[in-house]
């Protein structure tokens, strides 16, 4: 990007004044707006009221009293159900409460702790654990990490998904690095889809460690914003045919398909994996709620059903996307300052603002009243080395607040952008 | 206990062969009756069938969608009935999931990894972490600490709880020990409540480790038998007196109270202790399930209407409980082989049989279709040393298979205490 390209020195001051002034205007306002995180809104949310119309008979089809004790890996039919969705296989599966962030957890604890399927020893025994960290990525998986005191290194995002040329490089030679996080599906933030030679490469690469691990956090496997959605390569059979079929665990939920706070997670890996990771969560618990996986399997019902439902999502998503793009196109388009994508599903549009101000547009924008992820969030350790993401969640503000934060941000970007080039 | 007092050799060999006899008649009956677990009966479940009966509205009365993503310890109302029904403030509280043993793990899981409020370091940077366990008791809090490596030290359980001469001097003198597992009130398996005195001397007493912890698993806080309920002294309080308020995590559920695989888990404690862990959780999970907390909330409503929401559990399980011990009397009192409690509350009722045959008792048991608790399962690493606990769970099998049991195991009791004596 070369910034402002054409502008003199003049044209620049007087265009600073020009935005300080719009800004101001919308200072003044006294806004609270909240872009922060990546929320259904409430018409989503509506769509799934039916979850609970049928409350009466809460025993499963095989029988089973949902309300009781029991069945660590879920009810049958949610896992019939997930199997048929990712094309599993039902002891490939294990279903969990509402969260797969806390299964994700858990697995990382378990890692460092017990050790998993195929570990010589837990991780908490060795000197050292590094995990690569495609960046700019979801802050939650790096705070994880971060807690287990794991080395995180950044691996750029290009538009197939992870560098894997440096992934392969780092892979071959440094035995400590012990796993990845990837969120392979219009991943957050940047909403793009792993191609097939990623996942392939993901699959069949050398690595030093024998124990090495994918986190494939498919948080987004049916969440499309248009009729013509991106692919992903079925990673498990790439890793069966590579010969590491006990490479990949799998996460995914309902969380943005039926309620948020109250949906399923889902854990999927190789049968083994999941075999040994079962006798070491029997310590743990009883069982996840079983009556929400009933209630959600007689809701969702099976794959297409799911999809038609998802259809229902995009409709109320695909206008906020597009409000979004349509004002940075509006507002930023051939200044040289900023560049985003325009994601086929997901949650987020990422925005790389010129180098050095993300953090100051995000303070901007704070201080008229538009709540924003905090800048450096979306990379290991909270520090973005350029400075220049900034992750949009467009889903949860209505319309209007979200047009006007959008502009309030573009201006923002204009504004720090201006400061800097006039340093 | 003096086995068989006053019979001759002759005498207990024609016993032996009546009570065989008896026993091959149920043996060729081919039953199948399962008395493991302590699980709630159907007529206990559908005590709570109007828990989904308004789902219209779910937001809570703070305008908390519950359907959405927030609020990591929990909605407002559901902390303030606990609160109300515990005697604590809302920020000694963490509301979580379906199962308080998951809590435990994870508290268990933090304190080896992370370390809780007020260590020094974590408990896997020590060399050795030993807690003591008051026996026979619950086995899935053993396994726990099993799974963490942890040297598990048998407390003898009395009348008012664990032996207090014997915990006092060993926490006084060893620093590794980090920790006591205890079950206050209707004590799994015993059904004793501990007394004043022992509350008490558990918040007061010296530790040699700074670092200790009591895991104080309030599992049947509300499940009476009788309207004479055993009181548990408030040990926060205590703990508070004797200048030890960060040593006690409590932790309860609503599993036996409406449904046990969908209820709602708590976990207490100072609120330095829930403030310090919330941050640690914040990493972990964005929260539990709301919905559920509040469908519960508006079920319950009060600490009063708890109360009387039990009393129609104790009309359900009283009889079953008069039933074993009935039973019990009629085919083994006088005889010097068992001895068994009464418990006022709770869901166990504790056998113990002859020195050295608790486990051909249970296997004879299990060869004659009737499945108990293994024998040992009360004991740290599942080895009772006397080999003479039975854990009896009436709650679960319907009144005529319940007693078809008991006579079984009545049996099974007084085959394998003649087999002793004539060996």
């Amino acid at each position: 990007m070369c910034a402002f390209e054409g502008l003199s020195k003049e044209q620049l001051i007087e265009r600073k004044q020009q935005v300080q002034s719009a800004y101001d205007q919308y200072k003044s306002q006294g806004l609270k707006l909240d872009m922060s995180r990546g929320k259904p809104c409430s018409e989503q949310l509506d769509l799934s009221a039916d979850l609970f119309k049928d409350t009466n008979n809460l025993f499963s089809a095989d029988g089973t009293d949902c309300r009781n004790y029991g069945l660590l890996d879920g009810i049958r039919e949610a896992k019939a159900l997930f199997a048929e969705v990712f094309g599993l296989s039902e002891d490939e599966l294990f279903i969990g409460g509402n969260s797969s962030l806390n299964l994700m957890y858990d697995l990382v604890s378990k890692a460092f702790i017990h050790g998993l399927n195929g570990f010589e020893k837990p991780w908490c025994k060795l000197d050292k654990v590094k995990f690569l960290c495609p960046a700019p990525g979801y802050d939650r998986h790096f705070a994880i990490t971060e807690l287990f005191g794991v080395e995180m290194i950044i691996i750029p995002m290009t538009k197939e998904g992870p560098d894997m040329d440096k992934v392969e490089e780092l892979v071959a030679q440094d035995e400590s690095i012990k796993g990845i996080w990837c969120v392979p599906k219009y991943s957050n933030p940047t909403g793009i889809t792993y191609s097939d030679t990623v996942v392939k490469r993901l699959a069949f690469m050398k690595t030093k460690a024998p124990d090495f691990r994918i986190i494939w956090d498919n948080a987004y496997a049916f969440h499309h914003l248009y009729d013509t959605p991106d692919t992903l390569l079925d990673i498990f059979s790439e890793c069966r045919k590579a010969g590491n079929p006990d490479r990949v665990y799998m996460f995914s939920s309902t969380s943005k398909v039926t309620f948020s706070g109250a949906g399923l997670a889902i854990m999927a890996s190789s049968k083994e994996n999941i075999a040994h990771i079962k006798k070491q969560i029997a310590i743990q618990t009883i069982g996840h709620d079983k009556i929400n996986m009933l209630l959600h399997v007689r809701f969702l019902k099976n794959a297409q059903n799911l999809e038609q439902h998802m259809k229902k999502h995009a409709q109320i998503l695909r206008p906020k996307f597009e409000a979004v793009t349509e004002i940075l196109e509006k507002n930023l388009k051939g200044k040289g300052i900023a560049s985003w994508n325009k994601p086929n599903g997901g949650y987020f549009i990422s925005l790389d603002v010129l180098e050095g101000c993300a953090k100051r547009t995000v303070q901007l924008a704070k201080e008229a009243g538009v709540t924003l992820t905090p800048a450096g969030a979306t990379f290991p350790y909270g520090k973005d080395p350029q400075d220049s993401n900034i992750r949009i969640a467009p889903t949860y503000p209505p319309m209007d607040e979200l047009k006007k934060a959008i502009e309030i941000l573009t201006l923002c970007v204009e504004l720090a952008a201006l400061e800097k080039v006039l340093a």
